[in-house]
C-alpha cells in the first residue's frame, strides 16, 4: 500500500483512479446513460493500465524481459478473455470473433508499430532479440494458417459445409493449444537461453518488491475486468452516437481499450530502450490470443454457449490477420528498428481501420 | 552382394524385405484383396526405403551432401513419377494433380518438419547451409507462382477459359523446365561453392563402395516402383475400408508412401546432425516435383494421355502449396533449427491433413 | 553541348537520336500510320533513355547512389505520369490502372531481375545495401496492402460498394502520400547514413559537370514525354496489328517502353558492379509509382477527370503486384545476388507476361 500511495503521489495520471468508483456508481444509478458510461469506463481503464504497467515492470526487473513479457501478456489478455466470455454466454459469436481478430491485428500492428515509433523518436536505432520475435511470428503464422484453412478449403453455404467447419474447428482448437503448450516448453525450458534480452535497458525507477507487484497485478487486473464489462455494455450504443460501424467497434475500439494495459507497458518499454519487452508483449499477446484464448473459447462454447462456435471467420478478417502476421515477420526479421518502421506498421493498421470505419454494414 | 548381406544382418528392419516377394505373390494370386495388398505394399516399401537411404548416404559420402541430396531426390521421385504416369495413361487427371500437389506439400512440410523435429530431439540446435535452402525456396516460389497464375487470372468456366488454361499450362511447363535446367547449371556448375555443407556430420557407418551403392540405388528404385504400382491400385479401395476421403488419400497417403524412401534418408541425416542432407532432400525433392515432374507430365499428356492435361489446380491445393512454400522460406531463413521449428512445420501439415480428412467429398 | 557532342561521337547508339525529329514529322504528316509511328517512337525513346542514363550517373557520381537513384526514379517516372495523365483526361481509367499496375510489376520484376542477370553474367556475386532494399520493399508492401484492401473487404457490385470504394480510395491516397513523404524524411534526412552504398563501383567514364547533367536530365525528360505521347496514341492500334491483347499492351508494353530510360541506367549500374544504383532505381521507381504517382492520379481525377477514379484494381492485377512485392522482399533479403536470382525474378515476370498475352479479352 505504501508503494502504491508513493506511486500515486508521483504520477498525476493515477489521479484518474478516481473514475474507477465513479464508473461503478454511475453503472448502479444511471445504467442507461451509455455514452457517459463509455467515456467514464475509458477514463477509468487508463490509470489501471498505468498501474499494471508499473507492476509488470517490477516483476520483469526480477525475472528477465522474456518471462516478464509472457506474464504481462497472460494477465493483460484477461480483459479480452472476460469480454469474449460475456459475449459467448450471450451467443454473440460475431462479436466474439470480431474481438479475437481485432485483438490479434491491433496487438501486432498498433502495439508493435507504436512501440517502434515511440522508441524510435527517442533513440536513433534500437535493437531487439530476433529469436524471440521469430518464435512469436512462427506461432502467429501457424495460427493464421489454422484460421485460413476452413475458409480456403470450402466456400459452400450448405449444412454439410457448416458441420465440416465445426468439426474442423474443434480439431484445430486442440492443435493450437498443443502448439501453444509446446511453445511454452520451448521458450521457458529447453531453449530458454535463446530468449534472453539484448542488453540495452536504461536503469528504470526503483522497482516494487515482488510480493507487492504481484498483488497489485492481480488486484488491478480484476478491476480492469470489471470496468471492461461496463465498457462492453455501453460501447455499442455509444458507437452509434459517434457514428461508428459495428465492424469498426468490434475490431478496433474493443481491441484498443481491451489492450490499453499492455500498450502502456509496451510503450514504456520502448521509450526506455527495452524493445525486447515491447516486442514480447505485442507479439506474445497476439499469439496468446490466437493460440490460447481463441481455442479455449471454441472449447468452452460447447459447455457454456447456446451452440458450438467455429473458427470460421469473415474472409476480410482472415486477410487482415494474414497481412498482420506477414508484417510482423517482415519488420522483425532484422532485429533492428527505427521510427519509420513504426510508421509503416501503423500505416498498415490505419489502412485496415479506415476501411472498417467506412465499410457499409451490409457489405461485410 | 556381400555388403548387402552384411547390412541385412545388422539392421533388423531389413528383414521386412521378405514382404517384397510376398506382395508380388499376393498380387498374382489375390488381385482383389485390396486391403491386404495395401498393407503388404506399405510393409514392403519400408525396408526398400531403408536400403535406398543407406546407398544414397554412401554416394553422398563421396560427393558431398548437395550432390548426394540431388541424386537422392532424383531417384526418390521416380516413385512419384511412376504413380503419376500410371494415372496419366488412365486419364485420371484429378489423381495426377492431387498426387503432385500432395507430394510438394508433404515433402516440404512433413519431411522438413519431421527432420527438424527428429534432429532437434537429439541435438540442441542444428545449423545448415542457408544458401542451399534459399535456392530451393526460390525455385519453389517460382513454381507456386506458375501454378497460381492460371487460377488467379481467370475464374470463368467457359470453353475459352479452358483453352486459355491449356495454352498457358503448356507455356508454363516449358518455362519451369528451363528454370529447372538453369538451376542445375547454377548449383552444380557456376556457383557450386555456395552449396557446400556446413561441417557438422558425425562419422557415419562405413560407406559402401560407389559401384555397389549405385547398383543398389538403381535396383532398389525399380523394386520400389513395382511395389508402388500395387500400392496405387489398392490404395483407393483400402481407403474406403478405413473411411478416408479421396482427397486425403491422393494428397496425404500417396505422398507419404511415395516419399518413404527419401524420408528415411532425410530423417537419418537429421539424426546424424547432417541437416544439409535433410533440407536438400526435402526441398530438392519438392522443387523437382514442381519444376520437373509436373511439367514433364503436362508435356507427356499430349503424347500418352487421352487429352492434354493443364496445370489448373483446385484452389485449395494452390493455397496449400503457397503456404507450404512460405513456410519453407520462413523456417529456413536463419540457417538454424531446433525441435520447435519442426513442431511448427508439422502443425501446419497437420492442419492441412485434418481438413482434407474431414472434407466432405462434395465440397472439394 | 560540348559534352553532349562528345558523348554522341563516342556512343553509336545515340545516332538513333535522329529518330526524335522523324517521329514528330511523321506524327504531323502521317497521323494515321499507327504501326509506323509505334516503331519510330520506340526507336526514338531508346537513345533518349541512354542520354538520361549518362546524365543521371553524372549526378549520382556527385551525390551518392541513393540520392542519384531517387533523382533518377523521380525523373524517369515523368514518362509514366504523362501517359497516365493523358489517359486520365480522356476518362480511360482502365488504361490508367493497367499502366500503374504494369509499371509497378515491370519495375520490380523485369528491371530488378534483368539487373541481377546482367550484373551476374559479368560478376560472380554482387553485394548491395540491404537497408535500402528493405526500406523500398517495406514501402511497396504498404502500397500493396492499400491496393488490396478495397477488393478484399468487399466484392459486391452495388452502388453502396462503389461509393465505399471511392471514399476509401481517397483516404488511402492521402495515407500513401503521407507515408511517401515520411519515407523521404527518413531516407534523406534522419537516417541518411543507412542508405550509403556498398563500395564496389568501378571507375566509370568521366562524369559531366553537375550543371550540364541537370540540364540534360531536364531537357531529355521533356523529349521523352513528348515522344511517349506519340507512342501511347499509336500503341493500341499497332498492338492489334501485332496480335496483342489490350491487357498485355497496358501492363507490359507501355510499362517496358515507359521505363526504358530507367532501365538503361539500372542495367548500366549492374554491369559496373554498382548494384545499389540498380536496386535503388528499380524498387525506388516502383514504390514511387505506387505511393506517389497513383495517389496523385486519384486526387487529380477529382479536378481534371470526368469522374473520380478509385484504387479498386482488377483482382489479377492485385495478385501480380502482391507476388512482385513478395519476390522483391525475398530476393533482396540477403543483400547478395548472382545470375540465377535474376533468372528466377525474370521467370516470375515471364509467367505474368505469358498469361496476359494469352488471356482472352472477355476473361479479364
Amino acid at each position: 500500500m505504501k508503494y502504491l500511495l508513493h506511486e500515486i503521489r508521483h504520477n498525476p495520471m493515477l489521479w484518474l483512479l478516481l473514475f474507477v468508483p465513479v464508473v461503478f456508481l454511475a453503472e448502479a444509478f444511471k445504467p442507461g446513460a451509455y455514452t457517459m458510461l463509455f467515456v467514464l469506463s475509458v477514463l477509468a481503464i487508463v490509470p489501471l493500465a498505468a498501474l499494471l504497467s508499473h507492476a509488470t515492470e517490477s516483476v520483469a526487473a526480477k525475472t528477465g524481459d522474456a518471462v516478464g513479457g509472457l506474464l504481462n501478456a497472460t494477465l493483460g489478455n484477461l480483459t479480452e478473455l472476460v469480454i469474449a466470455l460475456t459475449a459467448l454466454r450471450a451467443g454473440q459469436y460475431m462479436l466474439v470473433k470480431a474481438s479475437i481478430a481485432g485483438a490479434i491485428v491491433t496487438n501486432i500492428l498498433f502495439m508493435l508499430g507504436a512501440s517502434f515509433l515511440l522508441g524510435g523518436l527517442k533513440h536513433h536505432t534500437q535493437e531487439f532479440n530476433k529469436a524471440g520475435a521469430r518464435f512469436q511470428a512462427g506461432l502467429l503464422f501457424l495460427a493464421t494458417v489454422a484460421l485460413l484453412v476452413p475458409s480456403a478449403t470450402t466456400k459452400a453455404n450448405s449444412p454439410a459445409a457448416a458441420a465440416f467447419a465445426q468439426e474442423l474447428s474443434l480439431g484445430l482448437a486442440v492443435l493450437l493449444l498443443v502448439a501453444y503448450g509446446l511453445g511454452m516448453v520451448f521458450s521457458l525450458k529447453t531453449h530458454r537461453e535463446l530468449f534472453t534480452s539484448v542488453e540495452s535497458g536504461e536503469a528504470g525507477e526503483a522497482p516494487w518488491p515482488v510480493g507487492v507487484a504481484l498483488a497489485t497485478l492481480a488486484g488491478v487486473t480484476v478491476l480492469v475486468a470489471l470496468v471492461s464489462e461496463v465498457f462492453v455494455e455501453s460501447v455499442q450504443e455509444a458507437a452509434k452516437t459517434f457514428g461508428m460501424t459495428p465492424a469498426f467497434v468490434g475490431f478496433i475500439i474493443v481491441a484498443l481499450v481491451g489492450g490499453a494495459a499492455e500498450m502502456a507497458s509496451a510503450f514504456s518499454g520502448a521509450r526506455k530502450n527495452r524493445l525486447d519487452l515491447s516486442v514480447g508483449i505485442a507479439l506474445g499477446s497476439a499469439s496468446q490470443i490466437a493460440l490460447f484464448v481463441a481455442p479455449v473459447l471454441v472449447l468452452l462454447s460447447y459447455v457454456i454457449g447456446p451452440s458450438p462456435m467455429s473458427l470460421d471467420f469473415w474472409p476480410g478478417a482472415v486477410v487482415m490477420m494474414l497481412i498482420a502476421t506477414l508484417t510482423a515477420a517482415l519488420v522483425t526479421t532484422s532485429g533492428r528498428s527505427a521510427w519509420f518502421v513504426g510508421v509503416l506498421t501503423l500505416m498498415v493498421y490505419l489502412t485496415f481501420a479506415m476501411s472498417l470505419y467506412l465499410l457499409p454494414p451490409g457489405l461485410r
